[in-house]
């Protein structure tokens, strides 16, 4: 159950020793054999690793192939605006001695240019409902101060120098490297926190499926089908585990009254992810692999220690783990549709999609020069057998806020 | 008398409308010819520019090349730490209704590993602080949080890739993109700020040094000796300007017995630049250019318009700038010694050093390839005519606490 993915948000720790050679640092990658693999890596120091989008803003870049959760995100804008407005309480701020600054952070920003556009909405909105409450609980003009977070390894520089002219006007930027998962702000610092189309990145690949010896280890490779239970149950585990850390460590960092708005998909209940569209495409990615196993390009060993720390809860499961949390109120939890939700995607459309998506994590894993082949074999093979949209479910869009107790 | 410097510091935004070719993005650099080139960078928008330290960790990046820099921090470290214990109220934690956080900046932080160790510095002496005082006004613990700020095109992504293992459970983190010359923090959220070798970097070459109508057209190329008044009194003007816009933006940032710690270099007074050692050596470097110019690789009209954002004023007049400020209270001002001037530097450890600060301006201005060729050249030329230390006049190092009033 791990394949289904569509990915906003770019990168995922992963603490090694759990995921075997998916976790081993790239300078020693050539280093090693397969045999012996995930008993070498045992023996290393943790090294929290992730797996960012593609930087850069060259062809394969997600800057220029972002534009799906782009869509995503233009849905969720209006709802966002009217969740601040409804929702933000102006006088919080001035619980604050530093009573002009208002603080908003991106979770698992990536490196634009959508979460430019996100933060720019959500001051405009603040500063309409400053207006039209006519500052009352406010002395001097508000100064906003924005927290772009994701993994260190993200392309930071990148996010940096494409950053809108505009929008150096308009607020303080700072970068803020770490996992979502854990504390990444001081406490009691944060006014509005934002994430959308992330929370399906996992903080590691959960423990055992890349285990040989388990009855978990995910002899399914990357696909969709022919899942055992175990790695179904080590998914389910690991996602709940990582969405508590997730509210945990938001509820510390807002302050009182302010609000977490999150967006995302997850799978209509009792439909399998093997029946969407992204799950169709995540097994011939792992078809398209196998294929190069049996030409000698990579081994049926190491696509069998491949295993992405990506899970798509059933809607649900999502439900119960937000409800699970007592530090937030739940003011909107609804679901919202995704406009290419009804029309076909293009072949090259989703190809450059899923490559600026997976780039980095099967380079990591399969070694340079396998994501050329890789996508070119799936190109070929979906001009060849074309997704029938129609006859695929759809993925249930999420708009959820929440308050701060 | 703008080409002497030492850089701790990366990056200096340059207004392209006064800098003339220095100004040109990179990308349009190769399209341009040598006729023309002033008046049509003329017609661009102002696209601000810096020229960060040498990044990667490649031979000849920074990281790789600051132990002089280091070595002077390393002899600021303890007059930081007396000045903590001496200056810093813990009282003043409580005036924030975010009680618990400490706030440190290091502006113009490059990429390490230098800030590092001066942002734990600055932690483990507030730590003992806060211990000797039993908590007296701090309730729950103290969170540190670290701004690193340098300009937009800094090398932060190596800056958050090398950060070490143990500083991330020390302190939180955050990048904070944008020019020390203008405001980079909200008002009133600072509580330590610190600044190392970095001051003489100015926000732009001044505005006529490149400009071949005017008398103060900076004909003595990068070098050091033959400056005309009209260069000297231009760099002048603009030294004070931005130490204002400087020390302006910090009382802004900082809160009400908040620390600003500075550390750098001026010369003594009435001592020439081309007296210092670095000043040889910035002279040397402008005689290769000119031996470059000659057989064609580079022209003497290229030459004719590359100024260095940079000054080094003289003790006293840096001294008046720091006493004008309003918003400080001068709680030290001395006179410090670098461990190195004591002893003569290797023709090599000179050779990188320099190349590593100076790789990044060189390259933009003068195209590819150009750096290579410029400091081999350099490397013989100094062989050939080693620096007499022994004659060469020190610049001072000054330390300086500043507390907001």
């Amino acid at each position: 159950m791990l394949s289904a993915f569509l990915g906003h948000a770019s990168a995922i720790a992963i603490a090694s020793p759990v995921v075997s050679i998916v976790g081993i640092r790239r300078q020693t990658y050539g280093e090693m054999k397969h045999v012996g693999v995930v008993e070498k890596q045992r023996e290393m120091p943790t090294f929290p690793q992730s797996f960012p989008m593609n930087g850069g803003d060259g062809p394969h870049s997600y800057i220029h192939n972002s534009s799906y959760q782009k869509v995503a995100i233009d849905g969720a804008k209006e709802k966002t605006s009217e969740a601040i407005l409804k929702n933000l309480d102006l006088e919080l701020l001035n619980r604050n001695s530093d009573a002009n600054i208002l603080r908003i952070a991106d979770f698992g920003c990536s490196i634009g240019p959508n979460t430019f556009e996100v933060v720019q909405n959500i001051i405009d909105t603040v500063k309409q409902k400053t207006l039209k409450e006519n500052n009352a609980y406010i002395g001097a003009p508000l100064e906003f101060q924005v927290c772009f977070n994701d993994q260190p390894n993200n392309d930071f520089n990148t996010l940096f120098r494409t950053q809108p002219l505009s929008s150096k006007q308009a607020y303080l930027s700072v970068g803020v490297p770490g996992s979502f998962h854990g504390r990444v702000l001081p406490k009691n610092s944060l006014h509005i926190g934002h994430i959308t189309y992330a929370l399906h990145w996992l903080s590691t690949v959960p423990q055992h499926v890349c285990d040989k010896k388990s009855p978990a280890l995910n002899k399914s490779y990357i696909q969709c089908n022919n899942l055992v239970d175990e790695v179904t149950e080590a998914y389910q585990v690991q996602f709940k585990k990582d969405m508590g850390d997730f509210l945990g460590a938001r509820a510390e960092e807002l302050v009182s009254g302010g609000l977490m708005i999150l967006s995302g998909q997850c799978l209509p209940d009792g439909v399998p992810k093997a029946l969407t569209w992204q799950g169709v495409v995540i097994d011939m990615i792992g078809d398209c692999l196998m294929d190069m196993a049996k030409l000698g390009i990579t081994s049926k060993e190491k696509i069998e220690l491949f295993s992405l720390p990506i899970y798509i809860p059933h809607i649900s499961e999502f439900k119960a783990e937000i409800e699970r949390n007592e530090n937030f109120s739940i003011e909107t939890m609804e679901k919202i549709s995704h406009p290419m939700d009804y029309k076909p995607l293009t072949n090259d459309f989703i190809t450059s999609m899923f490559r600026a998506i997976l780039n980095t994590i099967i380079e990591e894993h399969f070694g340079d020069g396998v994501v050329n082949e890789l996508f070119d074999r799936f190109a070929k093979k979906l001009n060849k057998y074309p997704i029938d949209f129609k006859r695929c479910k759809k993925y249930v869009n999420y708009f959820i806020v929440l308050k701060r107790k």
